[in-house]
C-alpha cells in the first residue's frame, strides 16, 4: 500500500503580504475559528485553485471522498457527531448536483454542514453572451444562452442562507459570513459559491479578528420571555403528574447543557422520556428515566406512562411521522407545553418569537423545585433493553441477537450509527449505554450509514472525544456508498461496522413484494474480502469476520480487545432473509422452495 | 452464486377487468410502445406499488442498480446507445435527488430519459395540514407545513416536461402521453410524478390505442422551409470549396437515415467532418472524410481543411466548450449555415421555427448534385489513427499506447465509452472502425462510464444488436460509481473494461497541484480481485487481467478471443500517474523522491 503522502506547503505565501489573504483562505480560516478539522470533499476543475488554498491553513485536514454524496453524508455525521460545524466541498453542477440527497438530508434533519462550490468564473457567469461550459445544463432553447446561476437558485430549497462571492469582496466576505453565522444559529446547511476567477482576489486579514457571531437570535423581548415562562412555570406548580419529553433539537440547538441542569433539578420530582431522534440525551440509569416514547409503535408501559401526566414539558420535539411512530403519539395539546427550537406553544398560545433557547435559561433559573409535586413513581417500567430477548444461541443468527450485542458493546461516549434499514425500525427500543445516536431517521436516505462512519470517527478523532463509531449497516444500502470503505483504510479509521448481510432490501419486502426482483441485490458479495480488495491486502488497517450465530457474535463482542482494536472492524452477521425487527409490521412469509 | 430467480406472476390480475388496467401499468406499457425493454432504478418505498405493476409486463425488464445516480446514468447510456428512449424509477425525495446530476447530465447532453417518481400520498400532498413524511425536507419554519411539490418544481429545470399524477386520470395519462412524446421528440429528459396512493387507480385500456405521436413537431409553413432551403442549396451551386461538418444532434434527433443519404449524394464533391460528439458518424473510409474537427486544440492539417472552404454545411452540432477544442473553432458567420436542431442559422437570417428536421428531407429531395462544384482535393490528410505511435513495447505502458490498441479492438457496430478522465481529452483522433462513441463529453460527469456499461450492454442486448462495449474508466472515476460493477454480474453483461491505474485525478493533477493530496486516491485497489469480491467468486460471469506493457496489451486485444468472450473482462492497466494525453495541456513534473 503506498503510504499517505503529506502534502508540501502551498506554492503560495500564506499570507500574500501587505496584511492580505486570499478569499479562498479567508473562508477556509473562518471555518476553523468554527472548529471545523476536517473538510470533505471531491475534486473538480472548478474547485482545484480553491482545494490548493487548504494548505495554507494547517489545522484543516483534506478528506477526500470517493464521491459527493458520500462527502456530504460524511460531513452530515461529522457535525452531528461533534455538535459543530461541518463542510463540503464540490464543483459546479455535476459534484454539487451529486450532494444534494446529502444537503437535502442535512437541511431537513437539523444538520449544520456548509457546502461551497467552485463555480465557472464570474465573467462568464455575467456575460450577456454566457456559453455553454461543461457541467452547465444548456438552455432548453440551445440557441439561447444557458443560465450560469440554476444551481445557485436550486440550492436555496436546500439552505438557510447562500452566499454568491462576487468582485464586491467586501460585501462577499461579509455574505461568507453571514452564511457560516446563520448555518450555526440555525442548525441547517448554507452555500457558498466561490466562482473559479476570483479564489486569488485578496481580503485583509484583519477581518478575521472580526469575531463570527453565533450566538442565538433572540426574537423578543426579554419582558415577554419571562411572561411565557411564569406561565409555564405556573402550570408547571399546579400539576400533579409533570413529565419531560426530551426532544431530538436540544443536541442539534446545543442546549444539553442546560437542559441537563434542568433534568437535574426536577431529577427527583417528574418521570423523563425521550424521543428515537433523541436517544443518549439522558443518563439511562436515572431512576426516573422511563424510556423511549414511540406512540402506538413502541412500548405501550412507556406510552401509557407519559399519556397519563398532566404536563408534558416537550423541549425541542421533532414531529416527523419516522420519530413519532408515525404520528401515533396521544397528547392532547392542553397537555403540553412545546417549548421548541423556532416557537413555543402553550395554552393555546404559538409564539413563533419565542424559543427553546429563550426559554430554557430562565426556566432553570427561575423553577422554584420545592414547589413541584411529585410525580407518579412508576415501578413497573422494565429498564429499556433487548437484553431480555432470549436467543438460542445455537440457532441461525437474528437481527434481535444483533441488537442484544450491541447493547453489550457500547460504552460511554460511543457512537452508534444505524443505517435506514430493518433493523432501525426497532432500534429505538436499544439501550444507550451513554452513547449517542447518528442516523437519518426523518430523511432516511439509505446508504447513509456507511460514509457517515467515515464522518463521525473523524469527528471523534478531531475533537479528541473518548469512544467508538458501532455502525449497524445492511447490505442493500451498503452497496450504495460501498466505495467510502476506502476511506477508512486511507484515514485509518478504527470503526466498527455490523454488516447485517439478509440477501436484499428486507425493508422493503417487509412493505411489498418479499420475493419480487425489486427487492433482490447480487447476493454474494464477500464482504470479508472487501477490505483487502480495496486496498488492504495484509490486513493492515482492518479486520473482518463472518458470524452466523448468537454464540458467536457474543463471543467477539464481549471482549475487550474488540471494542479496543484499533484497526477498522467489518464484522459479517448472516441473518434470515426475512428476519424483522421486533415490532415492525408483521407478515406471513412462505418459504420458496428454491 | 446464487441463481436470479424469475418472479412468480403478479399477485393481481394484468387487467382488472371491464377493460380496465391500472395507471401503473398503463405507464409501462407506454413505455414499451416506445420501445423501452429495460428499466432502470432502485426501489424505495413511495414506489414499491408500482414497481409491482412491472410484473404485469412482461416485455419489460426490471434493471435494479446499486444507486440512483448510477441507475440515471446507465439510463443515459441505454438511450444514447439505442438512440431510442430509456427510463429511471426512483422514490420520492432521496432517490429522485440522488439521480439529479444524471438527469441533469441526460438533459444537458440531449438524452432522452423518462424519469419516474414514486412520490407522497396525493392526499398528504394537497392536505391544509401536510406533516413531515420522511423523505421531504421539512419547513424552514417547523411550525409551517412542508411543501410536497418541492422536488418537482426543481425537476422542472432539468426536463422538457412533467406530469404530476393526481385524481383525474384521463388528465394524467393525456400528461403522461404528452411527457413521452415531448422526451422523444426533444431528445430530454421528462418525469412523472406519480402518488403511491395512486398506482392502484384503473384507466380504459383501450387508451393504449390511441397512438402516441413521435413525429417532430414543424413549426413553421412548408413554404417558409422551401425558401431556406432554397438558399442554402443556391449558396452550395455557387461556392467552390464546400464542407460538411456532422454534430451531435444528427444522432440524438435520429436524422442519422436522412444524413447518411445526403452525404451520399456529396460523397464525390464535398469534404466531410465529424465533432468530437458525432465521432461514429461517418465511414470512416469514405476518401472525402477528413477527420474530427477539434478547433486549435485538434489537428492541425484537419482544421486549416475545414476552415479553408467557402461553405460548411453544418449539421446538428452542439457548441460547447468541450466540443469545439474550448471555442477555438474558426469559422465565420458568413461561412457557415448551420441547420440545427432548435433553429437554423444561415446568411445573417437566424430562423427558430426551421430546423434540421424540417431542412434536411427537403435539401436531399431538392439537390442537384451535378450542379455542386467539386471541393479542395485533399491529399495530404493522414488518415485519423493512433497507430502511428510509436511504442517501445517493452517500455512501461502509455494511455497512447491503450488508444492505439482500442483502434486494434474496436469492430463495426461496437460501442466505445470514454469516462471523463485523461484518457478523453485526447481520444477525438481515435479512429472508430465503424464502432460508435457514447460518453458525457460536455456534462462530463465522472463516474459515468462504469453504470454506462451496464446501460449500453442492456441496450445492444435488448435491441439485438451486434457489437460490443468497451469501456476506457480511469481509477479515479471508478470509485465514484464502483458497486455497479456488480450488476454486471447479475445480468450477465459482456463488455470489455479497460481500467486505467494512474493512481488517482491524472485529469486533475494536469491543471492543478499535481502532487496535492485533494488529487490522490487510496491507491491500492485490487482492480484483478473485484469482480471475485463482488461475488463471482470462480469467474464464472467474469474475467479480469493486469496490463503494464504495450506489448502484453497487444497480445491480449487482439485475438479473437478477446472480443469474442461472453464473460465481463476488466482489464487493469497500469500506467504512470504523470501519463497525459496526447494532446493535453503539457506541464513539468518533477518526481518527488519518496
Amino acid at each position: 500500500m503506498s503510504p499517505i503522502r503529506l502534502d508540501e506547503p502551498s506554492e503560495m505565501p500564506s499570507t500574500i503580504g501587505g496584511g492580505q489573504i486570499t478569499v479562498s483562505e479567508y473562508i477556509f480560516r473562518r471555518l476553523c475559528q468554527v472548529g471545523i478539522k476536517s473538510l470533505f470533499g471531491v475534486p473538480g476543475d472548478f474547485n482545484l485553485a480553491l482545494l490548493e488554498h487548504i494548505y495554507d491553513v494547517p489545522e484543516l485536514n483534506w478528506i477526500g471522498c470517493c464521491n459527493e454524496l458520500n462527502a456530504a453524508y460524511a460531513a452530515d455525521a461529522y457535525a452531528k457527531t461533534s455538535k459543530q460545524m461541518a463542510a463540503v466541498v464540490t464543483t459546479f453542477g455535476v459534484g454539487e448536483l451529486s450532494a444534494l440527497n446529502g444537503i437535502a438530508g442535512a437541511y431537513s434533519e437539523f444538520a449544520p454542514v456548509l457546502h461551497i462550490v467552485g463555480t465557472t468564473a464570474l465573467a462568464e457567469k455575467r456575460s450577456p453572451n454566457a456559453k455553454n461550459i461543461h457541467h452547465l445544463i444548456a438552455n432548453r432553447k440551445i440557441y439561447q444562452k444557458p443560465d450560469h446561476y440554476v444551481y445557485e437558485k436550486i440550492a436555496k430549497n436546500f439552505s438557510i442562507a447562500t452566499a454568491s462571492v462576487d468582485d464586491d469582496m467586501e460585501a462577499s466576505c461579509e455574505d461568507i459570513d453571514h452564511v457560516i453565522e446563520a448555518i450555526w444559529r440555525n442548525s441547517r446547511p448554507g452555500y457558498i459559491f466561490l466562482p473559479c476567477d476570483l479564489t486569488e482576489r485578496v481580503v485583509p486579514e484583519e477581518r478575521l479578528e472580526i469575531a463570527l457571531d453565533l450566538s442565538y437570535e433572540v426574537g423578543c423581548s426579554s419582558e415577554k420571555i419571562e411572561q411565557v415562562c411564569n406561565r409555564i412555570i405556573e402550570r408547571i406548580y399546579s400539576s400533579q403528574n409533570v413529565s419531560v419529553l426530551a426532544g431530538a433539537f436540544i443536541s442539534k440547538f446545543r442546549m444539553n447543557k442546560l437542559f441537563d441542569r434542568l433534568v437535574e433539578l426536577l431529577e427527583d420530582k417528574v418521570n423523563f422520556f425521550d424521543t428515537y431522534m433523541s436517544k443518549g440525551v439522558y443518563n439511562e440509569e436515572m431512576p426516573r428515566y422511563i424510556g423511549t416514547y414511540f406512540g402506538e409503535k413502541g412500548n405501550k408501559v412507556v406510552s401509557e406512562a407519559i399519556e397519563a401526566s398532566d404536563l408534558v414539558l416537550c423541549f425541542g420535539s421533532f414531529s416527523n411521522d419516522m420519530n413519532t411512530g408515525f404520528f401515533s403519539f396521544k397528547l392532547g395539546d392542553d397537555q403540553i407545553a412545546d417549548i421548541n427550537a423556532q416557537y413555543t406553544h402553550f395554552g393555546g398560545q404559538m409564539d413563533t418569537d419565542v424559543t427553546m433557547m429563550d426559554l430554557l435559561p430562565v426556566l432553570v433559573a427561575k423553577l422554584d423545585v420545592s414547589r413541584v409535586n411529585t410525580a407518579v413513581k412508576y415501578t413497573n417500567i422494565p429498564r429499556q433493553s433487548l437484553r431480555n430477548v432470549h436467543a438460542d444461541v445455537d440457532a441461525p443468527l437474528t437481527e434481535a441477537d444483533v441488537g442484544r450485542n450491541i447493547e453489550n458493546l457500547l460504552q460511554p461516549h460511543d457512537v452508534l450509527i444505524i443505517e435506514t434499514c430493518s433493523f432501525m425500525t426497532g432500534a429505538y427500543r436499544l439501550k444507550m449505554n451513554g452513547a449517542c445516536l447518528v442516523n437519518q431517521c426523518f430523511w432516511g436516505s439509505i446508504g447513509y450509514a456507511l460514509p457517515a462512519t467515515l464522518g463521525a470517527s473523524l469527528a471523534l478523532r478531531d475533537f479528541q472525544k473518548p469512544g467508538k463509531v458501532v455502525t449497524v449497516e445492511g447490505d442493500g444500502s451498503a452497496q450504495m456508498s460501498l466505495p467510502e470503505l476506502v476511506s477508512m483504510l486511507r484515514y485509518n479509521v478504527s470503526a466498527i461496522m455490523l454488516m447485517l448481510n439478509n440477501d436484499g432490501y428486507t425493508i422493503e419486502r417487509a412493505l411489498n413484494g418479499p420475493y419480487r426482483s425489486y427487492n433482490d441485490i447480487c447476493g454474494n458479495w464477500q464482504w470479508t474480502q472487501m477490505l483487502k480488495t480495496f486496498g488492504d491486502i495484509n490486513e493492515e488497517k482492518s479486520k473482518s469476520y463472518k458470524i452466523d450465530t448468537a454464540k458467536q457474535l457474543y463471543a467477539l463482542t464481549s471482549t475487550a480487545e474488540f471494542h479496543n482494536e484499533k484497526r477498522f472492524q467489518m464484522v459479517e452477521l448472516i441473518v434470515p432473509k426475512f428476519d424483522m425487527p421486533w415490532n415492525y409490521k408483521q407478515y406471513e412469509v412462505k418459504e420458496l422452495s428454491s
